[in-house]
Formats: structure tokens, sequence, C-alpha cells
């Protein structure tokens, strides 16, 4: 078991003494459940970067990475209240909004990626994806990050390690160390850049071959991961220089998170195959989707037909157009990028002076908090983390952790977050981490 | 490529000469555009049976299988659109309205089934019953239908005959005729039963051993078989006897479409080991999911994490709940029952005085009619059928087709339909048979 699965687990509700409400879910979800936090939460309502608990205490949501522009925003809640009282059907009628979407969403990708397949997950785009990446080179093979995460369907499963409980990845999956690995030592660039061809050798003796390097720009589970930017370049021109292809999965850094850029991917200069997006695009409205070349979607559209009910549909078209509306009028991209420093800063002057602070890594508003053990090892401390987790809910702050060694804080907050909001986290967790 | 497949090539829009919101529809989703009829239609608005185009003409609404309580169903608006402007999370946290759903379809579904994954497709929910299915057995192979189509994530496409145009299925699925088959002769039951065991041999020889028998218990893209009820039983008890799974496949014939039940499976007398659900169930708002035992999905989830971002959303619970009370307060399965039973009437009749129509089949508003050539061999005509089609959409009538040979008309209007409206479908497909 993977150590992020171990810290989601022990702070995951356990079911022991479980009552009302609470016993209600685990009795419905069973085994599926996922329940937060060792005493789980009941939440009535959200608005902006707060949500609002049935026993009246409110939370700051640090652990947001859906509702993006801001819990209930009125533009998306109108833009879907609006839309799904006009019109919901199916991509097989053509209907305005949809392509206004597309079109828009196209003006922020690069020019080669003309064609956009929605879905409804992120996990059904980088299901696509994937097979994309095989019917156009004809490999098998897929390279990711030693604890990423990229879905739940079959085959995006196979290339989660981190969903892994038992077993082990198949042969056409190889994983390799994130960027903060020792062994890529100072120049992660060329470390990065040498572990993606050593997977692209193995797979060849596999007689796999290589379709592609599926990656997380911001490499949200293996533990945050963003400087220097530019690093993962190399990798990339590797795999595309063999005949592979790079597929960039934006549901976690793109649309604006990390300040810098709208796409993790422009931060580091790639010029990817494919783009999969999800999470943040709709607000909470399930959508997502995959931008390919016209002659690879083709490639892979020749040998199997692919049509998605709900995958397009004008409500979430609707929800997808008032969110990039709304990054754009309340700048939400530059707010991520000003407030995220902030907050970096803030993370990194609370380093300094705390023992139990190893690293603070982040762009925008995507930050991780490596914690550590109090000794001279400083060791990684997945329990430490669970404690700084529930003193922050304590102090009505919803955060999460990811990581190779589940010691990692995933610092994610609405790109809405005031710099007062971004003050009070800093108080807050100062309190935690120092008492 | 399959008959069914080669049907809906040819019905659909090949991009030839497009201009205005075509052309750019297909700029935007390239090789996966699915737009349907030569001439596309471009949609504005719907309410109950009817869709409204933007040139001013109206549709009625004969493909419907998703909005099926009726286009913009007022109540299903209100309670998405005050639920997105209140809350919208995920299921780390305990939210009241995702229960009361959750209770409220376990009310609908047999005891044994307690636990209910909420997804945001069919496909999803299809890929992890296989994959429960597979834990729960040990076993690899999967028995479905030979024009099937059960989703389009790559573990559900490669159940699903009917997506494949090229290549074949891989060897832990074995496709056995659907109950229309001649060999089955009149004894569909015994005859099913029979292909489901000769299948089970089949993927012992090869080492797989028996996961489930999937099957959609309307046989929708196959070609629509209803009668008699009762017929899936024996088969369904030969899988279970040797200690493979059912899974029952909801998505096209659940929620009171077939009007003598509110699931397909309950006409046929089985005990579903899984049950999967999608399309009608948010009407529109993407929601799916999956019911299976306790003990199943923890089976699965021993082996795999599995989370689903969108999937129980408070907001997709409450289209939910809303479309569940609308087919009760509406007595809307009662009615698919009442004016389905009257199109089904008066489709026999235009049979018996039509050559064109060869068979007619169906239970409440799910009704396949067979094309066949106006010779004395009375062969499946998928050419005709599709004439047939655009004749009905010039006069104003929406309609597919299904089948292992493409040459059934697919009837699958709205729960809420009317007789009259169903009488004036009459009229038209009278119209275009006969002219």
């Amino acid at each position: 078991m993977s150590k992020v699965r171990q810290i989601l687990d022990m702070n995951a509700f356990d079911g022991a003494g479980a009552t009302g409400a609470v016993a209600r879910r685990l009795g419905n979800l069973g085994a599926a459940s996922v329940l937060f936090y060792r005493e789980p939460i009941e939440m009535v309502s959200a608005s902006g970067a707060w949500m609002m608990a049935k026993d009246g205490r409110r939370y700051l949501d640090f652990y947001n990475n859906v509702p993006s522009v801001g819990h209930s925003h009125p533009k998306v809640v109108e833009a879907v209240s609006r839309q799904i009282a006009t019109l919901n059907t199916n991509t097989r009628y053509v209907v305005g909004i949809v392509d206004d979407y597309l079109d828009a969403l196209k003006a922020r990708l690069p020019d080669h990626l003309e064609n956009v397949v929605l879905t409804c997950s992120g996990s059904e785009a980088n299901d696509l994806a994937i097979r994309v990446a095989r019917a156009v080179t004809g490999a098998r093979g897929i390279i990711v990050t030693e604890t990423a995460y990229h879905g739940n369907t079959a085959l995006v499963t196979e290339a989660s390690p981190s969903a892994l409980k038992r077993g082990r990845l198949p042969d056409s999956v190889i994983a390799i160390p994130a960027p903060g690995h020792a062994s890529y030592g100072e120049d992660i660039s060329a470390g990065f850049r040498a572990a993606t061809e050593a997977a692209m050798a193995e797979l060849a003796r596999r007689g796999m071959g290589t379709a592609a390097l599926l990656v997380d720009s911001i490499f949200s589970s293996d533990g945050i991961f963003a400087d220097p930017a530019g690093f993962l370049a190399p990798a990339a021109e590797a795999v595309q220089s063999a005949g592979g292809l790079v597929i960039s999965d934006e549901v976690q850094p793109g649309f604006g998170r990390t300040g810098e850029a709208f796409w993790g991917f422009a931060r580091h200069g790639l010029c990817p195959d494919i783009v999969t997006m999800g999470k943040p695009m709709g607000n909470g409205f399930p959508v997502a989707g995959m931008a390919a070349r016209p002659d690879h979607l083709a490639a892979f559209c020749r040998e199997t037909g692919y049509f998605n009910t709900f995958g397009g549909n004008p409500v979430a078209a609707a929800a997808g157009l008032a969110v990039l509306e709304v990054i754009e009028t309340e700048a939400l991209q530059a707010n991520a990028a000003q407030v995220g420093a902030h907050l970096l800063s803030g993370l990194k002057a609370l380093s300094a002076r705390s023992p139990r602070i190893a690293d603070v890594r982040g762009a925008g508003l995507f930050i991780g908090v490596d914690l550590c053990t109090a000794d001279a090892e400083a060791a990684p401390d997945p329990e430490y983390t669970v404690t700084v987790i529930n003193a922050l809910r304590e102090a009505g702050i919803l955060i999460g952790a990811a990581g190779r060694f589940g010691a990692t804080l995933k610092v994610r907050p609405p790109l809405c977050l005031t710099a007062g909001e971004a003050d009070g986290f800093l108080r807050s967790l100062t309190d935690a981490i120092e008492d």
C-alpha cells in the first residue's frame, strides 16, 4: 500500500461508533465511503472560500480543487439555472452554447489542439487520452510518476499508482520517481529526463514501446513540485522525439491555479500532444475534456466509435463558459499569483523558524508543505500531518495531504482567496505547528 | 464493422459542404463529432416531449432516453437551481440530500443491494461493475450480447461489440446472439440459457472463468427484445449457480420506461448481483450509479481505492431525487404502460398491413420496429430505415435506429408522452411507410 493511501486511510473515518447521518452514509456507500476526518463533517451550504456545517460552524476551504472560482458562485449558478430551464441535450444536435464554450476553451489552448472532446469527468478524459495515444503510436507503454493519480476508470487506475492498495502496476505502465526524489539531485531537469529515458528503454525491452508520458505538471498527488518552471521540458522532448506523446493532465494545475499561467504545461514551456482537464472546469458541475490534434483523434475514431451521452451537454457548457468568464472578469489567475505569493512567503517564513516544516513548494494557489519529525533526522511524518490536519479542522480550516510519504499538506484554496483569508490560514497553521 | 455502426454512420452527417454552425461544430469535435442526420439540426430549447430548432420548427422527441420525465422539467430545474446555489461538494463530507437520494433509490432496489456508488456516467458505473465482478469471482470473463453497448471507457468498450469498428473482442469477452436470433428458435428462454452456458464453457476453456453476464434487459442496441418477460431468468440462474455475477445494465430500461416495472430486471424476475444505471437518472444532469452488495463492493475496495470527484455531488442528488418524485407524482410508469400499450397496438396494426414492417416488439415506452425490404424475402433494410428516419424528421419527429442489422426503429419517447402525441407519431410513421 502506498504511503499516500495509508495517510488517507489514517485520516478517514473508520466507521466505529457511527450514529445518525454518518451511520446512514456508511450504510449507503459501504466500503466505497470516503468520509474525511475521524469525525466527519455534515455540510449544509457554501459560499466563496467558506463552507457551513450543520452544527453552525464555518470552515475556510483549503482543500478545494473543484469550486475553484468560489463555492456557489452566482454567475455559475445563474448560467446553469438558465440553461437547464431552456435546453439540455447531447452532441447529436448542434447547440450554440456548446460551440461558444469550445471556441472559448480553444482560444486558451495551443493552436494545434483543434479538437476538444467533452466528457463528464477527468477520469473519462484520461481514459480516452491513453487510448488516443496508443492508437496514434501503436505502442502500449505509459510513463507516470510514482504517486500519480489520474482517475478512477479501469484503464486510468492502472496508470495511477496512488490508487493501488495491493498488487503492482501492469507491464505497460512504468512509474518513475517524482521530481522531489533524492536520486535526481540538484538538476531535476536532467534527472527527470534520465528517468523518463530509462523508462522508455525498459518499455522497449518489454516490447511495449512508449505511447505516452502522462503527467500532472504540478505533481499534485506526488506532493506538489513546481520549480524550477521548465524542468519538465527535456523529459517531454525526449518522449516526443522518440515518437511518443505527451499527455498533460491539467485536471489539477489548469484554469489559472498556478498563477503564472492558465495551464500548468505552459509554465514548463511544454508543447503537449494531448491536454486533459476536469475538476475546476465547471466549478462543480460535472464537465471535463480532452483536447487533441485532429489527426490524433481521427486515428482513435477509426477504430472505435466514441460517444459520450452527457459529455458536451449545453448545461455543462454554460457552467464552463461562466467559469472562464469569471476567471477573466475577476482576474482570478492574477489573484492566484498575488495571494499565492503572499501565502508562499508566509509559509516559508514559518518554515524558517519551525523544525516541523521540512520544505515549502508551490506556484500560485497550489502549495505543498512537507511536515517532518522534530528530531535531527527531520523524516517525513504522516502521523504528525494527520494531527495538523485535525488541529486545523478544529480551527475551522479544511485541508488535505498528499505526497509519497503522505506528509505533505496540500494547500489548495479557491482562486478567489483574499489576502486576509490567507493570513487567517497562516495564523491557524502557525498555532497548529507551534503548539 | 457492425451493422448498427454502419447505419449510425449512414445517417450521420458526413461533413461535406458544412457551413456556419455545423462547420464550427465539426471544427471543434473533429472525428469525434456525432451529429445526427444528413442535415444536422440546431436546437435552441425543449419542453416536455418537444424540441425547438433555431429555424422555428419543432420536433417531437422519440429519440429521447435521457430527459425521460420531459425536457426542461420544472421540478428538476427548480431542484438543481436551488441546490447549486446552496452547496455543491463531494462525498468526503456528509450532505443530507445525498443520503436522502440514496435512501430513495435503495427503496426501489432489491434489499440485498445495500450500497450505491454514484458516478457521473453509465460508462463509469459499468466500468466499476465489471471490476467488482472480477474482484468478487477471481474470474475475468464477461458475457454480453452481440450488438450490446455498455459505455465508452476502455474497459467497457471491450464489452461493447457495437462500438467496435475494427478488430475483435478481447479473449475475456464473449458476445452471444441477442434474443431475436433465429438460432434460438421459439424457446428464447432455453436458447439464451444454452448460449450463455456455451459461452461459460468457452471462457473456462480459455482459462478466464466467468466473472459476469452483463446484460441490458431490454436489449436496446441489439434491437429491443422484451418478451416473453422472464426469458432472461434461466441464463442468469446458470451464471449465478456457477459462481458468476449478473450485472443488470439498467441505463436504458430502468426508471419506469418499460411500464410493467420500475427496473427492466424486475420484468424478468431476475435477482441481479449488481445493478448499473444512468441516462434518465438525473433527466440530463450527469449522474449514474452502481448498486451492489456490501461484501462485493468491499472485495473490490480492498484492492483499489475508489473515489469519484463529481459522483454523488448534492446537485446530482437533487436532480435524481426530483426525477424519482416526478415519476411518482405524475405516475409516469403507469403512463409508460398505458401510452406504450396504445403505441404498441397502433404499430402492430400498421405492421399487419405494411410489408415494410417485419416485426414490432417492446414494453412500455421502448419499442423496436423492424423495417424490411418490400420483396418476398423481407430482409432487414438499413437503407430504408435511414429513409424512414429522414422522412420522420421532415414530419417533425426525431427517432433513431438500432439492432444487429441497423434496421430497427428505436421508438423511445419521454415517459410523459400523451396518447395524442403517440397518435401523431403513428400518423407520421404511417405516411412515411406507406408513401
